[in-house]
């Protein structure tokens, strides 16, 4: 049989993603990284810290899992930003290790304390739509460009990678911003520029369009930069990366300023599920770093979150918990879309609910040791159970289903 | 000045979602529909339980909002599940009211319990890729294409709009699929087919082409239901009717089986902003109809959430609350990709933080009638808001930030 990326032991998608048709158009770069923005623009939503201490914290399990960058924070926040900057910098300077960048407006004194902090890279940021230029910074564009060709050269001579950053480039003009570009690639420095999405207001279809065209504007290694207002985030990142960008900036599960950035957990499966792309990340650790952020921060996320959510592997409903009798042993991905603990969960199990059927009954029946070969009473439980999570308005524990299958069997 | 879709008095997204060479392929139907699965998908999802009477809530909400069909439940599940689908039909019945539907497996006892409720359409579903069958069912595909034509034939004489759904239909062998949908078609019936991405695992990439295709096998108006297991359903959905595909099924706020459905208020808000499209939804009522299914169901989500998000007008980062000083009053979509108020949301504010800086404190001294002209004291305002929110883990109250100022102006 011949090798089929959307089926292996460990995932099946779906073979629509290797059509030719569906695929035709790709270029995806050779090597893909994730630039890690949770400890910067992840901590910018409204209400969420992180202290030194756990700022580190992330960065290490960030390492275990092999995130290629990690923009460690903005040194002009606070002192505390500045340490934990310097500390994550002096931890991981080797060849196998997240490379860290901080992030500066593009200010001489952001940039020279971002060398200062010891750091391999930085995103230097502007303004570049008109609009934004006239009515949040009341500049026009020549200063825009000026400071930006200033910081930038600043940043070259310090020895750092520097990756131009547009606020709200999806927003401006292309004439606007073409000037804006070249001119800090001509006069200025950049090793990269970010395609930044400021707004989250792209739409799916504009992405892999806007990559390419920007790449016919200028030669440099293009970054893309997305926020998730109307959760297109993932799908947007995907269809950049699909016209060439090479850098995706993320966070962990989506964390960010506004409505949060785009969450390194979706475009990661993603890649490797439907696009037999493997970015080096240690799938196995995501739900670990996810929990660790989420305990951190206080941030909540739906129970059943994708990838990352603490009850995505509890099967309720009847109909599907008789494919899990069925297929469990046999053929588990009949049961989702990937195994549960390719990313760091246990395996799917049943739950007792609502939802509940005679399946159910039976597998709870067997672990408790107890028999029924009547239908009827198997039907009675199951009308209980139904009965009784209804009224609590919740999953039932094992001691209740034990109480009930006694009240129905003697 | 010529009319900008992308950019009017309420919203503001990107001219890129409007190039010709993004958009050239668009095939969208004039009229697009929302299928909401809340009431029973939804209601799949593992732990979550609503009553009769929650159910019923759901439905007069939805219907105030103008969504244009129900789901409105599976009868066989239980008897407070069939009575709150009759007195849902019961109460929509008129040309304006949203369309009920009821959900069955492909046996005649389901559909006759759905015509018994009085709905207008059901959705009968049977797996069609031979791996559910043989693994989670222990069918062979001929049983499942004759309890489908055998279901779908007693829904038409029973005078129901049909829509055949086939299970895994996206992991399911094209031959497989089109011998499964061409006989229902032939001797059964159908009178709408949906495309069921039941496991979550399409790339973005595969959905216009799958649209697409499937229209070149069957001339029947296509429906598509797609989970949200690697958060890509919103834009999924959105690509899928980009080629034609008329009914969205979707849920609020995504809730549903495993990790749920896709979130109607996604692809409604893109729909609107980023193509153009307005589907008819209020959606002043977005937020509120939201707010109602997290509170009767307990139903977590990030507190910024797009759209939904109870915190996402929450503004906290010193950069942005500059803008806001700025541009609130003469440009607020440099603030937001939308206006709050569009979805039910209040106006974007400035709250008190960590990442505050100087113009938050000049909004709320001014706000408190208090008045400083030292950048110094300013700063140190700046300097003891940031401790004690690093300190706390969380914002400051106005009469924290007030005790703040006294100490420092004295």
């Amino acid at each position: 049989m011949s090798f089929t990326p959307w089926h292996t032991d460990k995932w099946f998608t779906s073979p629509w993603n290797f059509a030719p048709e569906a695929t035709k158009e790709f270029n995806f770069a050779k090597k893909i990284k994730f630039h890690d923005v949770t400890l910067r623009d992840g901590e910018q939503q409204a209400g969420l810290v992180f202290t030194r201490d756990q700022k580190i914290a992330l960065a290490d399990k960030m390492a275990e899992l092999g995130m290629h960058r990690i923009e460690a924070g903005m040194p002009a926040v606070s002192a505390q930003d500045r340490e934990a900057i310097v500390e994550i910098a002096k931890r991981y300077q080797g060849p196998n290790d997240p490379e860290i960048f901080a992030f500066a407006r593009c200010m001489r004194g952001d940039v020279l304390k971002a060398v200062d902090c010891g750091v391999k890279g930085i995103i230097v940021e502007i303004p570049s739509s008109d609009h934004m230029l006239k009515y949040a910074y009341k500049w026009d564009a020549k200063k825009a460009i000026d400071l930006a060709i200033d910081a930038t050269l600043c940043a070259k001579e310090n020895g750092l990678y520097t990756v131009f950053f547009c606020i709200d480039g999806s927003r401006t003009d292309l004439d606007d911003f073409t000037t804006m570009i070249t001119s800090v690639a001509e006069q200025g420095h950049m090793d990269a520029l970010a395609l930044v999405d400021t707004m989250g207001g792209l739409a799916p279809h504009a992405c892999n369009y806007m990559v390419k065209k920007i790449k016919s504007v200028i030669d440099k290694p293009l970054e893309v930069h997305f926020h998730d207002d109307f959760g297109l985030g993932a799908a947007n990142t995907i269809m950049a990366l699909s016209a060439g960008a090479e850098v995706a900036h993320t966070s962990i599960t989506g964390i960010g300023e506004r409505a949060g950035n785009t969450p390194y957990e979706d475009v990661a499966l993603s890649l490797l599920t439907m696009y037999n792309i493997d970015t080096g990340i240690k799938f196995e650790k995501m739900n670990e770093l996810s929990e660790l952020m989420r305990k951190l921060s206080g941030h909540t996320i739906p129970s059943n979150r994708g990838i990352v959510g603490p009850t995505l592997a509890q099967i309720e409903s009847g109909i599907v918990a008789d494919w899990f009798v069925n297929a469990k042993d046999v053929a588990p991905l009949e049961l989702s879309p990937y195994l549960y603990p390719l990313v760091g969960h246990k395996d799917a199990e049943v739950v007792i609910g609502k939802m509940s059927g005679i399946p159910t009954v039976n597998i709870y029946l067997d672990q408790l040791g107890m028999s029924c070969d009547s239908k009827d009473q198997k039907m009675e439980i199951v009308m209980k159970i139904k009965e009784k999570a209804l009224a609590e308005g919740r999953l039932l524990t094992l001691g209740e289903f034990e109480d009930i299958a006694h009240s129905v069997l003697g």
